[in-house]
């Protein structure tokens, strides 16, 4: 009877210590701390330049066809049951037609593998080639989910950098001198978060040789995939399946404006097989075994999703996000403590360099985020989240009017805490 | 350059091990071996008696009322964004309630944490519990998707029985000499899965009792909960919760027939906030941080879903889980090599002891299903999935001709294997 006597119960259990740790690199645990800075008061309202999802905005509403299509599946009443592990087939199907439109081979259905948003297709792969002594290659900056996820499966972590004078293309000198024959993967993430950048069929060509020469599989991120509106078009890491293997996260939630509809997936692009070989193909099912599933009615919708929004949605998005980039760039050229080094060309995002010297009693670039969100109930996520320290991430998937009442707001607030020149 | 040269390239990635060994006991995985042995061109159909999941049938479709809490939630395009790592606020609030109606105290919305599914309430609470050194007690027979996380997890896993003559309660004798100070908490699934029983107050103040002197949390399975049909009415563990704290994981996914719409939660039941001070709640949360969601417009419907499903659905399905039970019992009383020692209850399935004795050139249970799948096209779990070899787990839960027709080939199954007697 060991807590049968007076006083207090000696209780024998304790949290996991690996899932703090892990989640205290999340995107949603730094915004969460820059949001406890808002005025509750503030009558003009919270403008969020936080994070990639425009989904509340008029301009970014999804695709009526993309609605129509959910209510249609749920009301065939076909899809209220569990669905295979790997997803139902023939959303496979149409998620492997739609993905080899863009690519030198096609698809079939069995190269995709049907996930609950991206965000589960990374909990996949991270968890997929975490094995003891393995460590993984992540661009600096990145997207800090994946040092999270590598935290919690225990798999190391080396970072490369994205180089901001070359439009934030890899340092593949840095890539392969990381090479310790351990590495297991390198991620790509094209169209690039937090950059705003797309990568050139060139620069794609020589990472994918650069991954063959290090005997690693890529990790093409690639949730932002179409939605670009600079001079580069987007191209698919998969027309490099050839050269080395590929796994694909990607998802619905960006491109059709629904993160909450929770439909994404990971595809293989692997020509030569190889990732069938080393057995990388089982383990994900493996995984897919045993956790949980995108809605089946969601996943009975993606065929008409796919096959019924028209072109004229994607351009309308497509042009919402260049103008509104286009705002977001000329509006902080005026501000003199920020210094953007690259116009984006893709994603919902740009980096902003902060100089901090001009600023008066601004430590850093949390500080800053934290003071704008105080003073201006302005939401901006601190570079330190994504890797850089002292810049920002900024987001300008925001409908304009908003956009510009922010871009106002961060101005005055720079004004406001401008150094005393004497 | 590694890989450069002539020949077969050197892949340096290995797919993790844990994944293969962790899915290996998955009621999906022998699910789907049983079912390679179907005979495709049977002309009469499979018959599923293998899943809780009777979505498809006609009498266990879901109430229109949720149905059209989606497309409300959803045609509303408020929810199609990202939510809260912890759920969407007034669905928390929504569960609270309909989880302290049966509680002698109120829960508040933030006790409830909103999961995709109960697949992954289950993952949350054995990654949060798990660490070096800890262990955990699960019942044999059991829901073996337990023992999948821990493999995953890396926790020890050890089992307490649950008696069939005593209408499977926990062998309470046998929890307590498992106590070693390193047990962080047990598992108790009310209404059963895979036994069909129910536990009485009693026995569940008895349980709590235990696990207060061992100093561990209860981890109450409640998926089933109010699917009850016998003389014991439906008791949450929570209902103790000043004994000893509570992790309820539950879903709407098997009350109101939709486990495809994947909404679950971890509810805590924790009056004395030992969980709280203990910092397993903030455990809970950081594991939401850094994973997936169920579905926002979803989460957006909940309030509805709960609020305008009447009780004549409940009871309509109730009534047709109690018909087919009665079916199932009367019928498995028919065929000599199976015995039924316990009648349900509640939940959707029961347990049925194999006589091989009785059977020519059977080895197991398993080969036993597998045979059946193949010369009768139905599917039932074989005992061993669920930790008791030469048992099989019958789900009730099928339209009732097609369970008669199921029991048909059954009895004809066994009477065709039947050991000649000299």
């Amino acid at each position: 009877m060991e807590n049968g006597g007076e006083g207090e119960a000696r209780w024998r259990f304790r949290p996991s210590e690996v899932l703090s740790e892990a989640s205290s690199v999340s995107i949603r645990t730094v915004l969460n701390k820059v949001m406890e800075n808002l005025e509750e008061n503030d009558p003009r309202g919270v403008l969020h330049l936080g994070h990639g999802d425009p989904s509340m905005f008029p301009s970014f509403r999804t695709a009526s066809a993309a609605e129509n299509a959910i209510v249609s599946s749920l009301r065939s009443a076909k899809f209220n049951c569990y669905a295979p592990s790997v997803g139902v087939s023939m959303a496979r199907r149409a998620i492997a037609d739609h993905l080899s439109e863009d690519l030198p081979y096609k698809l079939s259905p069995e190269d995709v593998f049907l996930t609950s948003g991206c965000t589960q297709a990374i909990e996949i792969v991270v968890s997929v080639l975490s094995r003891p002594g393995a460590n993984i290659l992540l661009p600096r900056p990145g997207f800090p989910f994946y040092e999270a996820r590598c935290a919690f499966s225990g798999l190391e972590v080396r970072h490369f950098n994205l180089v901001p004078e070359r439009e934030w293309e890899i340092d593949l000198n840095m890539v392969e001198a990381l090479a310790d024959g351990n590495n297991a993967a390198m991620v790509v993430i094209n169209s690039c978060n937090p950059c705003g950048s797309v990568f050139s069929y060139q620069h794609l060509a020589k990472v994918a040789e650069t991954a063959k020469n290090l005997g690693i599989v890529i990790i093409a991120d690639e949730v932002y995939d179409h939605l670009v509106f600079g001079v580069k078009p987007f191209v698919p890491m998969g027309a490099f399946g050839q050269i080395t293997p590929i796994l694909t996260p990607g998802s619905i939630s960006k491109r059709w404006g629904v993160p909450g509809w929770r439909l994404g997936w990971i595809a293989t692009s692997d020509p030569k097989h190889i990732l069938k070989e080393t057995k990388v193909v089982q383990c994900i099912k493996s995984f897919l075994d045993i956790s949980t599933d995108p809605a089946t009615f969601v996943q009975g919708a993606v065929t008409a999703i796919i096959k019924n929004t028209n072109g004229d949605f994607f351009n309308k998005i497509i042009e919402a996000l260049r103008k509104s980039s286009e705002l977001c760039g000329e509006r902080l050229q005026e501000i003199d403590c920020i210094r953007c080094p690259s116009k984006p060309e893709g994603s919902m995002f740009l980096l902003v360099e902060l100089n901090l010297s001009s600023l008066d009693v601004i430590q850093d670039d949390f500080e800053f985020c934290c003071k704008l969100a105080k003073e201006e109930s302005v939401i901006v996520l601190p570079g330190t989240a994504v890797g850089l320290k002292n810049w920002l991430r900024v987001s300008f998937a925001v409908e304009l009017s908003s956009l510009d009442d922010a871009l106002d707001r961060l101005k005055s607030f720079c004004r406001r805490h401008r150094k005393k020149t004497h």
